[in-house]
């Protein structure tokens, strides 16, 4: 099917004068979860892994992916069309070095790459005397029949009941913000810097519930949000109020044209070429900075924490009816993965506010549990069966708040390896949820302390330790993060992150024990100097059977023991019954006889 | 006495057209102690502190220092003429540009500055028109009169038993790495980075063997060293070899000149703007990158490694013999903090290959051990009495390495917070002393565990936890650190570092204890990943009398007793009588009852 598809591409690229296109994994606004008729890489090449890019010239390909997925793409792609090759190692503009000569022209789409990378590649491309031209229009969309049309659902109002400031109030905060930055407007690409900033929320895209639109917001804090007009009814229209002009989204181009002679805040890492190409010629003066929603968006307020709070005590009461659940089916050898995920989600779905999953729930039993990034498929779904771990991480999404959980457990009898690195993690994840740390650190200052008892026996994970969470926004936010790159953005007052440790033994089992912290000042009496700490919100019980009590320190032990006094006193109150008694087993106290 | 300088550099500005000039405490070669003929701001200003600049038009001045200085700036420096203010507040361009106007000409001396440093300043100043205009001679040095000559101390070769490699290889393998980034050749201009690669060594920088020079490297190995004939007699120049051409540092520039054409790598934070303004001149491409011998040169060989424990060794007898002494005559109160040092000198004088202190000792009782760059004056020196913390930071040049350690003991009974702080302080340096990583891992990836202890309870220190050390060369010597900023740079093997976590109560006391720590790959079996970590070099007792053993791990206590064990075994033998009995006393294992 891909080859015919492939044949009109080309003749499209040969009638446009073109002797190759890339083809990105990516959509306009750089979305996590990419709008089904952005799937442009998927239509072509079949491969629909949540990351990758294919290159192709008129006779040749080449598709990129990184590790997580040079299995599946050699399954899914025709190699004979696309060679496979890494997405870290090897390098697309090398590819096209080695294949271009003078005068070939080769097309990207301006409206899914930074200026950044496209300045890379027109670099590498000069070498050969080959050019690197934008687009007007996307090839790939003007012979992709049937593709699918923009989704019309409606953009809804997030009340000031769980947003907690107005966007008005915001809307003034940021014009100041842009001010200060010596610009009289700022353009915003992001979905969820959009979302926030209006207060508005949809389902445009899965998972999060972000809404299609572009915006510019003036350092007077009017502003236009480029928004089909299928998707504001009067009562939105009437939430948003007149200070926010309401205009259809494919008149964003011509919106950037009118900022002629102004000077306007563009974010080069987050906002595309295009943008700055419009701006360019309309002779604006582009400054250049972070979208200035990202750190207010980041930074919760009390109202946002509050319902946070609550939507981690309804999700925590679903997970425990699940593990409930789980400990007694799961033994029996009749449930699989997707049954299980599928389980999981009646018990949100039962919750108040729960509206859908935070995402994709990795629901891994022994093996399936090593791979990170696991997604299962009818194919590939195992039987839960006696002495294996099982590792599900799942989130839900609510209107008071975004959930994101992993527990690992074991159906029947663990081995002492498995506990030993169960534990290792556990005093990982204990270290990082009672870090105290001062002002201006970030979390690469903080990663090492979750890998500690890792490393100290030659062991470690290749993931990030945390990610930033959004409130009712995407369950993956930045600019914080707790990892080895996470330089540069201190944690503060408000931040929402995970604290997810792990350890994968390959073909064997994997074990990642995921909790989200709230970043607060805590001041205690004597201290010299403030000191920032986390609140954990999510509480669900640590399978106690995994744990060798031995390797652990009382402080260790004592944090363990009062956190599952707390999972008895949130989630106890809505138990009864047989998921009541499994809940009391289940936070029964540890202790080292 | 200033004020007559004041008025003649006034006059060489006004008949040089220029209406302000600025002045750095900055050599040529970015020297941490900079030579005498080069201390143009202390002659200007009688601010002798290590970090300032100062910036002066026709009719006003500003001097700008750091909180280290505030004090003394204002005891030493005329504030009618140079208004003080903070080195990292104020901004001297800032308080330029309130003094210029249009045609205004600013002079630099481009040999003192980074280009970068140089844009920041001209872009400031182009917004009321001024210039900022290099100069070919520094002002100051055609008023100053009597300015010391250059130092005439010889060349000194470095022979193979303690550099482990000799320069020829050395220069060979850097030449392929300066190929592999591109160049013909690279400019150095950093001193240690000189001495290194030519395994010389010199008496022109206090505390530190260098030799005043410049260096031009090729690609094929052979290279220029720029260097007054009087330093280099026959044996040296015999030791140096047909591919090393020598020529008078006098005619650095025109050589720089002759590199027309070719492409020249220079490190832009570490040479400073002049080489890039003759390197244009001459139409030389220029490749910006790190000085090639940076890394390297962090990198210690085995020969290198080994001379390095064994000066260690040495200097650890040297003061555990002072510690002994101290024991004794501490309490007595009839010792200052100078005689301490000089005390602490004699017993380094003595140890074979000693030649110098690697820098000024600190030498700080009671509240004066809380100032973290104290050096002692004879206005400043107490008396050591009963009841103090006496903080002494200290570290000898050895030919076959570079020592820094500082102990922090009790005379006569710490208060029950001391004993909390130190033992603090001691679990940070443990923590760090014992910490396995992987590759690819920073110092700013580590420095959160030797501050955890503290931050636990509100407490910190301000300054980084660690530097990198040079053997037979700097104390402090890039470009490896364990600090908040330290990213970028992974620890790898060879690399040296202080571990120095502290910490210091303003006019009461100060703590710290440092040891030097060498990385290293250790495999053990296994292990899945190979980790790196830290062998402690640095061998001489910690105060017990400061610990609370009630604070600390069994496996913090097992790490202190082996390393006094260690301390027992390397010192033991080299000392008799009294001091030995001292030192079995201080080695005696920490035990919980």
């Amino acid at each position: 099917m891909t080859k015919g598809r492939l044949l009109s591409l080309r003749q499209q690229l040969r009638d446009l004068g073109l002797q190759g296109f890339v083809v990105p994994h990516a959509d306009e606004h750089q979305n996590e979860y990419t709008p089904a008729n952005a799937e442009r890489l998927a239509w072509l090449t079949g491969f629909t892994g949540s990351a990758g890019e294919a290159v192709l010239t008129l006779s040749e390909g080449a598709i990129y992916v990184d590790g997580r997925y040079t299995l599946q793409v050699r399954q899914q792609t025709d190699r004979n069309q696309f060679t496979p090759l890494n997405l870290y190692e090897d390098k697309m503009e090398d590819w096209l070095v080695d294949r271009v000569g003078k005068g070939d022209r080769i097309g990207y789409d301006p409206w899914l790459h930074t200026r950044e990378w496209i300045g890379k590649v027109s670099e590498k491309l000069s070498e050969k005397g080959a050019l690197f031209v934008p687009l007007d229009d996307n090839p790939i969309d003007q012979v992709w029949q049937d593709r699918p049309a923009d989704s019309d659902a409606p953009a809804v109002a997030h009340p000031i009941e769980y947003s907690g400031e107005d966007s008005l109030h915001k809307r003034e905060r940021i014009g100041a913000d842009i001010k200060s930055k010596g610009a009289d407007a700022a353009v915003l690409t992001l979905l969820d810097s959009i979302a926030w900033l209006f207060n508005i929320r949809g389902r445009d895209v899965a998972h999060t519930p972000l809404v299609s639109s572009y915006a510019i917001l003036f350092a007077d804090g009017s502003a236009t949000l480029y928004i089909d007009p299928g998707k504001v009814n009067k009562e939105l229209k009437a939430f948003l109020g007149d200070s926010v002009k309401l205009t259809s989204k494919s008149v964003f181009p011509a919106g950037l044209v009118k900022l002629k002679k102004k000077r306007v805040l563009v974010d080069p890492k987050r906002s595309h070429a295009a943008v700055f190409e419009l701006l360019d010629k309309a002779g604006a003066v582009i400054v250049e900075g972070q979208d200035p929603c990202l750190l207010p968006k980041a930074m919760k307020n009390d109202v946002e924490i509050k319902g946070t709070r609550a939507a981690h005590n309804r999700d925590a009461v679903a997970v425990c009816k699940f593990l409930a659940w789980l400990d007694t089916a799961g033994p029996k050898g009749s449930i699989d993965e997707a049954a299980a995920a599928e389980k999981l989600l009646s018990f949100r779905e039962e919750q108040d506010l729960f509206r859908d999953t935070s995402f994709d729930t990795i629901s891994g039993a022994g093996p399936n549990g090593a791979i990170v990034h696991y997604r299962v498929t009818p194919d590939s779904s195992r039987t839960l069966e006696p002495d294996m771990l099982y590792l599900v991480d799942s989130g839900g999404q609510y209107l008071d708040g975004t959930t994101d959980i992993t527990r690992t457990v074991c159906i029947g009898t663990p081995t002492e390896e498995q506990k030993d690195r169960f534990t290792r993690v556990l005093k990982g994840h204990i270290a990082l949820a009672q870090a105290r740390f001062p002002h201006g650190r970030s979390g690469a200052h903080l990663d090492s302390l979750a890998r500690k008892p890792l490393w100290d026996v030659g062991l470690d994970y290749d993931h990030g330790t945390g990610h930033g969470v959004g409130s009712y926004l995407g369950v993956h936010e930045g600019p914080q993060s707790i990892s080895r790159l996470g330089f540069g953005v201190p944690l503060e007052q408000g931040m929402i992150l995970s604290n997810e440790p792990g350890y994968y033994k390959e073909g064997e089992y994997g074990i990642r024990i995921e909790n989200l912290i709230l970043v607060r000042e805590r001041r205690f009496d004597e201290e010299e100097r403030p000191m920032l700490s986390f609140e954990t919100l999510t509480h669900v019980p640590i399978d106690k059977r995994l744990i060798n009590a031995y390797m652990m320190t009382t402080a260790e032990i004592t944090w363990f023991n009062i956190y599952h006094a707390q999972v008895r006193e949130i989630v106890g109150p809505h138990l009864t019954g047989k998921e009541r008694e499994w809940l009391m087993r289940a936070t029964e106290s540890l202790m080292v006889l």
